[in-house]
């Protein structure tokens, strides 16, 4: 049985999603779409046999002929997007952020345990990586013994020149790692600090770029991750965990090896959406299937918790330039693995 | 619109197929199933929601439910029953190889000329393969020059220790770099010579493995083929085109890298569907597409003929220790590209 | 016209360099040697035809047959050994470190600008690495940008179980690259930070390895690294610098790449010695160059005294747990390249 | 002691011989150089203090001050050369090839054989380069079982555009594998034939390149050698030799790896002085240390002769298109390793 599926946004993401539910992915259809943009929203159901567009978010949740709703809009609407999913009783993948606070994501989790069972599912799409998964099959092996540090690279061509900031290569762009290291060592973050390098000279007027973020992890491990948002050759996401016995790091992935003028060489991705796209699809297959089987897999309302909570804490320490504490309660045994 | 299929031929390849028509890819469904095994149809059939047995293909293929066939029993089989889709007007995904001489591909042919569309598309997924596209996007490109020569190595852990003989070297195994160097030299080959190295002490009493197979292009380029089928250390499956400025060639692909005992190391498949699974997953999607497009795309029963005359010419070439010539004749102008 | 070298200190580094002068280079021998263990110098110089040894350090450098002085004995006795080849007007080549203390490294400044001279040379020999010259050449050439960042590895198999302090990680394992990276950015370090990760189970008691040191540099370009001295799978100096445009790295240098079970791999090299056995003889060779042409080149008197500064700031770093401003004073122009 | 070593041949390798001589290896040095053109004999000893020149091979040779002859002059002179020095008992050092025939080298061995200790050594510098040297390791091991095949190719980025012929693509290039597979198989080779693929556009008028070179080795194991001289990206010397459970493979080996404008490469040798300066380094340190030794070691006149039977087949396969035997005799028990 197909999953009918709402998409609430329809920007870019929200299409992306689209078009893999309907071209590419098994199992789905998209029966609703929404925008706050209602003639963009239009368009889009144009090219999708059988959707109908609704004005507000929450007429297209209640639409018997959606099972399922996928929230693309943009952050500060998430909130009571998920929280409306929840209501209705109906699975809803969020696109990251969970939402853009931390007690707005409390919210969430509140609600969520107050339904009493996993409703909500969302957007890091790292974990569906195969290189992060063959890391995480490595670490879990053991034979590496256990993880000690780990070194991550981020880095992307380049950003806008205008309405970038600092803060955002924290909140867009480091929150990939603050999930993926939680999800890889199996533990929270306790504490994070930035430091900051020589800024290009690529960087646009008053972005402080690139950074070094520190993650302390709860076990000890220290995580250093590089933050380069106009790094300019490629968009290059690199990784290595260094264990007691070995490391095990995401390798160079290149189709072929040419051998011209004197260089062999393999090609860098050009955006993330080259890097990652497989992510994407094997995220949102099985988040279809798990809709699917009526059960709930993937990040959690907590994990987008834990994500915001971090995050808060790594922009503190950006502002302040000390290490910062990160203050994390106690998860709730709703959300235990 | 689904494509409702019918899957003549349910063992292991068969099953893959429907495996992937239902779980993987989209726009597709399994609506009828047929093998020489009632039991096994049935079986199969219990699994997949509204589809129905055939005691033969024939009426599979008559069956108004089923808009395209997909042919995955022995090959043996393969030409009377892309022959009853052909005549049925039905578009036809027939496994390697399209038959099994000369004369039923040359059949085949004459069946879809004189529907006067193109119908059948033969299985050599390795077009579909993300290092393949690659290559031939670098050898397209031009920036590399004309292609000279081309290295393959085409290596497979095992084979059963009884059944397998030298000729199926030939026929199974060579025959994916007989269809994949005409498609990336765009040029037919016009012979075949077979050199017989040291046989491994691993391979099966009376099997010549390795082989090493060369073939010559229209256009004067060599290719050499490695062919060893106990090669036992995994499943790698090599290629470098050489050209007159530079060489493209398929690069090992780990997902990760990992140091431990003084080696730095990454994984080899273990075997073809570990190696090939997505370049399936592309091969069949596509297909889908292109019958729900009413289009057709792919390697044709010209390829598949190709295939087997080329194969015929291999084989000889082996029996006799001599090179053989390839009697191809022109193609047909509706194979045209 | 060979240069006759008297060799203070006859251990395992001082006979490695024996063996270099004697059995690999060109242009040098060995004709005195001193050792606070008689019994060792004179079993080595036994092996030395010609070669004479003397009780004291001092003897050794008065003899007219001794060209030129290679200090290899402890750290504490660098200070004495060396301010007597400058006073003999030798020229001298020291073992890291220079002297273990700043003020002795000043001493030894002072004596060779007063000499009027460049007399003294570092045993820094990673500048001497094919890999660290050819980022070098890179960072030169201008085509990747300013450096903005740097990432080192600096990886052992084990120290010994007891002996080995967690302050010996900084002054004799990462004092390499404090110095390399003075030479790869042509910049002063200006402050020193020190993490300290979960510890290896396979870390000798009280040890803390592996640790983080973050070097900041006077342009402003931050270096970060891991040093872990019991990393167990092999010794691995790694380094990555990042740039406006593009990072250069350090590869992994095999000389082959072996496939079986399943694996791709490539050797990683067991020791110091096999990973900079030929650095070191460049370095040598390069001396007794600069020797027999009455010039000087390499590190200079000045490199050591500000590894030992800096050395002395990542220690109290490591003590303190806070970032330590490094107290360089201004280089005399002696010592300008 | 050093060895005082006579250089007959002072052209472009006879002077980075010298080079090596002096400037890099150990325990030697040039006391008489002696070439055909005398003013260019003056000339390279006029940089080498003490050096005497002779006006002819014979007078070198049997001067008094030379312990040792390093022959390179060019290969119609090697054999009355070598054969003065052996009638002289003295060590001799000969650039390939030993001489330029068959029965030439077979005079060679004879008067070595009579003279009753071996006294030649054929300049065949691959067997020291470490990639050869790691991969001879491997196969000894016996760890990846027998081996069943060898792909070499040899590239280089161009020849002259005149009195380059095809031949020479033979008894220059393809000798250096012709070598390489006896020592690494330690089999003769029993057969050769000769593929000629379609000509690059970049070779000169009338030279047939690329080739393919396929030998046999006694023991039943294939090689094939592609050869081509004008592959313009760089100069490539690649080789894989499979066996029954694993391949071993010359490495890629870049210092460093840049990544830039969306590739990561490494660099490839501009040409064979860059690739394999070390291993002609090794091997006259070796030959140097053999002498002084009073011992032989390294490739003997044998190898030369086997090299010149086996380019003769090889040449005659080229211009017959024809499988062609190899007419080996026993090797001498004299020779017998």
């Amino acid at each position: 049985m197909s999953v009918r599926v709402g998409v609430i946004g329809v920007g870019m993401i929200g299409q992306d999603h689209i078009r893999r539910i309907t071209q590419v992915l098994t199992g789905g259809s998209v029966t609703a779409v929404n925008d706050v943009d209602a003639a963009r929203a239009g368009q889009v159901a144009a090219g999708l046999p059988g959707a109908v567009t609704y004005p507000t978010a929450q007429e297209l949740i209640a639409d018997g002929n959606v099972d399922a709703v996928l929230v693309a809009s943009w952050g500060p609407a998430h909130e009571e997007q998920v929280l409306a999913a929840i209501a209705a009783g109906k699975p809803v993948f969020c696109e990251k952020p969970l939402a853009p606070s931390r007690d707005a994501c409390q919210r969430i989790m509140d609600a969520e345990m107050a339904a009493g069972r996993r409703l909500v599912q969302v957007g890091f799409m790292r974990r569906y990586d195969a290189g992060y998964r063959a890391m995480k099959a490595a670490l879990d092996d053991g034979g590496l013994g256990a993880p000690l540090l780990m070194h991550c690279a981020h880095r992307n061509p380049s950003v806008p020149d205008y309405g970038f900031t600092t803060d955002m290569i924290i909140s867009d762009s480091s929150v990939h790692e603050i999930d993926i290291v939680r999800w890889l060592f199996g533990e929270e973050i306790v504490a994070a600090s930035v430091l900051t390098p020589r800024r290009s000279g690529h960087a646009p007027e008053g972005l402080q770029d690139p950074l070094i973020l520190v993650l302390e992890m709860s076990g000890g491990a220290l995580v250093d991750d590089e933050l380069f948002v106009n790094a300019r050759y490629g968009y290059d996401v690199r990784g290595e965990v260094v264990c007691e016995t070995g490391t095990v790091a995401l390798a160079d992935v290149s189709e072929v090896t040419v051998r011209t003028q004197n260089r062999h060489s393999g090609r860098i991705p050009v955006d993330w959406r080259d890097r990652f796209i497989r992510a994407y699809d094997t995220e949102l297959q099985e988040w279809l299937d798990a809709v699917a089987a009526g059960t709930a897999t993937g990040p959690t309302a907590w994990d987008g918790f834990a994500a915001a909570v971090v995050t808060d804490a790594a922009i503190e320490a950006l502002r302040t330039g000390r290490r910062t504490a990160v203050s994390m309660p106690e998860r709730p045994d709703f959300y235990a693995k």
